[in-house]
C-alpha cells in the first residue's frame, strides 16, 4: 500500500534503517564477547523482538509486568523485570513468574526486599536478583557506598538469590558533548564493576554486571568487567539521540506520518500530529517536537516542529514548501514514548506500508 | 475492592467528584440557555460521556475519525467533528459519516474544503459544516478579516452545507491572572458571534455560534449570540486548570494511583508512575509532572512532583513522610493526556474501587 493511502497520522517503521540497527548492534556485542539484551519498552512489538533475537539478542530487559506476561507468552526464556517489585500485586506477580524460572528482578534496599521474600519463601520459590546499583542517574539504586552492607542484607533473606549487579547510567545524557558523555559512560561502567568486585570480596555472586542505556552503549558496556549492556532506543534511534550523538537522522527508523490541515501566511503549518501521535517528551527542554522529514524520511530544509496541541502540530516553514493536504514523515524526539501512543505501527518499505504490526503491553 | 488491591500504577477517577462536575456544567448551561456539547476526548469513556448525555449535553465535540466513529457505534446522534477532514481516509470517512446525518465538520480554506466537496457531491451527499475562526489561538481557524470570502467560497461548493462558525480560544491559558483569562475569553466569543453576523450579512447560514475550552467556559459562551459551548477537560479538571483558576484541587477528579519504589536520603522518592502513567504534558512549562496525593485524594503538603523518567516519577518529600511500599495518588498535569496514555479507568466512590472502565477511541 502506497504511503499516500494510510490514515494519518499512522506511526511508521522503517525497515532497512531498523534491519540495519538491529544487525550493527548486535556484530558490535558479538565482537566484544558481551551479551546484548536489549530493552523491549522502545518496540513492545514482537516482530522487533523476535529479529533482535534472531540477531543474536540474550533475552529482553523489560519494566512493567506487561511486557514481562507478554514476552513470557512469546516463549522468551530470560528476561530482567529492570524495576523494583514493590506492592502486593507486583510481589504475587514477581514471585509466580520466578517459579517457572527465566526471571530476573532487581532490588535496591531491604525495604523492597523484604515483602518480596516473605512471599517467594511462603511460595517456595527463589527469585533471582541483581543489585540495582546508583553510578550517577540516582532513579532506582542503591548508593556504591552501601552496596555491600545491602547485598548482604538481602542476600540473607530467604526467597532471594543474588546474580549480579545492574545500573541505568542515564545520567550521561546531560554531559554537554560526545566526549564527555563517552567518558561518564565509561565510568559508570566502571563503577558498577568495582561494585560487583567488592560484592564478590564479601563472598557473593556477581556472574551478571549489566549496564543499560542507548547513549551510553558505546562506552559503558566496554569497561573491563561489565558482562552485558541493555540499549533499548537503538532499534529505532529517535531525534534526541541524533542530538547525543549516538546516532545520525538517516538512522531513525520510526517516524509519525501526518498531513498538512492549514497553512498560515506567516509560514505557519498545521498538520494532524500533535503530541498524542508524537508525546510531549522533553518538548520543553528542546523546544522541539521532532524533526520533520519528507515521504523518503530525509529531512525537509527549513522545516521545524516547533510545537504541539494533543492532535494538532505546529511547523514552521521558512521556505513555503508545504500546502494544504501535503505528507510529512515526523522523527519524534523519544522513540519509546511515541511507541506508547499507539496500538499498532506499520512497516515500511522501499517507500510502502508492507503490513500492521501490533504494539503489546502498553499497561 | 479496597485502593490498596489494584496493580499501580492505575488510573482513578472519583465519581462523586466527577459527578459534580457534570452537574455544575449541566446547571450553568441548561440556567444561560445554551447548548453544552462537551469534548468527549477527555474521559474516552462510555460511562463518563453517558453521565454527561443524560444531564443535559446536546451530543459531543470530537476530534478524531476513532472517536466520532466509537460514539456513532453507541448511537450519539449529534456529534461535532473540529478538525478539518484533509486526505483521502478523512475525506471518505466524512462523506460516508454524514450520509447517516448527525455528523458537522469543521473547515478553515477552500484548499480544505474542494476535497470535501469533490467526494460529496459524487456521492450526492450535503455535508454540514461549521467555518473555523481563528480568534487568538492561530491554531486551525480563517482569520476574522477572511471569514465572508472563505464562507463564500466554501458555501458556493457543491455537497457543503455552511452551518455556522466555531473556535477554540485556546490562547486564554496565556493569561497571566484570572481577570485577564475571563476578559480574553469574552472577547474571543464577541469576535465569534461578529463573524457569525457579517457571515449572515452576507447572507449566509450561521445558526450555530461555538466556542469551547475548558478556562474560557465562564467567559466566552456568555457573550451574547453565542450559542453553544464545547468544554472538555471540565469533566475531570486537572493541575493544569487548577494553575488558571478553573476549578480547586478538590474539584480534580483524576488521578494516577502509584507506589514508593525507593527513598533516597535527600528527600528524593521514586514512584512506579512516571510520564508514560501521567503524560509529560507541560511539564517543561510549569516545572511539575502533577499534584501529589493521599488516599483520599487531599494534597500531601511538602510533597511535590518534579520529574518523571518512563516509568519511574520523583517526588521530592519534604518532610519525609513517605516509605517505600506507600501509595499516593497523583492529579495530573492535564487529563486529555493522561487518559490518552491509558486503556482502562477504575472508578472509585467512598475510598473503593468500583469496576474498570474502557477508555475507547485512541487512535
Amino acid at each position: 500500500m502506497k504511503l499516500e493511502e494510510l490514515p494519518t497520522p499512522s506511526l511508521l517503521v522503517d525497515l532497512d534503517r531498523m534491519e540495519r540497527n538491529i544487525a550493527a548492534m548486535a556484530a558490535t556485542f558479538a565482537d566484544a564477547g558481551l551479551a546484548l539484551r536489549p530493552h523491549v519498552k522502545t518496540s513492545k512489538c514482537w516482530e522487533v523482538a523476535r529479529r533482535q533475537l534472531d540477531a543474536g539478542a540474550v533475552g529482553f530487559t523489560c519494566s512493567t509486568p506487561a511486557e514481562v506476561a507478554w514476552l513470557r507468552g512469546q516463549g522468551v526464556a530470560d528476561l530482567l523485570w529492570a524495576h523494583a517489585p514493590v506492592g502486593p500485586r507486583k510481589v504475587e506477580f514477581a514471585v509466580s513468574t520466578a517459579r517457572d524460572g527465566g526471571l530476573t528482578v532487581a532490588l535496591d534496599s531491604l525495604d523492597a526486599g523484604r515483602p518480596l521474600s516473605d512471599a517467594a519463601a511462603a511460595a517456595g520459590v527463589t527469585v533471582p536478583f541483581l543489585l540495582e546499583v546508583n553510578t550517577g542517574h540516582a532513579r532506582l539504586g542503591v548508593d556504591p557506598d552501601r552496596a555491600v552492607a545491602t547485598a548482604a542484607g538481602l542476600a540473607a533473606l530467604p526467597g532471594l538469590a543474588l546474580r549480579g549487579v545492574m545500573t541505568h547510567e542515564g545520567h550521561v545524557s546531560l554531559e554537554s558533548d560526545r566526549g564527555s558523555l563517552e567518558r561518564a559512560g565509561a565510568a559508570a561502567g566502571a563503577l558498577l564493576v568495582s561494585v560487583a568486585e567488592a560484592l564478590r570480596t564479601a563472598g557473593h555472586e556477581a556472574a551478571l554486571v549489566s549496564v543499560g542505556s542507548t547513549p551510553g552503549v558505546t562506552s559503558a558496556p566496554f569497561a573491563p568487567g561489565v558482562t552485558e549492556g541493555r540499549p533499548g532506543t537503538y532499534v529505532y534511534f529517535d531525534a534526541n539521540q541524533t542530538r547525543l550523538g549516538s546516532c545520525t537522522v538517516d538512522q531513525c527508523a520510526l517516524t509519525v506520518l501526518g498531513t498538512v490541515l492549514t497553512v498560515r501566511d506567516d509560514g505557519r503549518v498545521i498538520t494532524d500530529a500533535g503530541v498524542k501521535a508524537m508525546s510531549s517528551d522533553t518538548i520543553g527542554a528542546i523546544g522541539s517536537v521532532g524533526v520533520v522529514c519528507d515521504l523518503d524520511g530525509v529531512p525537509l530544509p527549513g522545516v521545524t516542529f516547533f510545537d504541539g496541541n494533543e492532535e494538532h502540530g505546529f511547523l514552521l516553514d521558512d521556505e513555503r514548501r508545504l500546502s494544504v493536504g501535503d505528507l510529512v514523515r515526523l522523527v519524534p524526539n523519544h522513540a519509546c514514548g511515541t511507541t506508547n501512543m499507539w496500538s499498532h505501527v506499520v512497516p515500511v518499505r522501499d517507500g510502502a506500508a508492507v503490513g500492521e504490526w501490533s504494539i503489546a503491553a502498553r499497561h
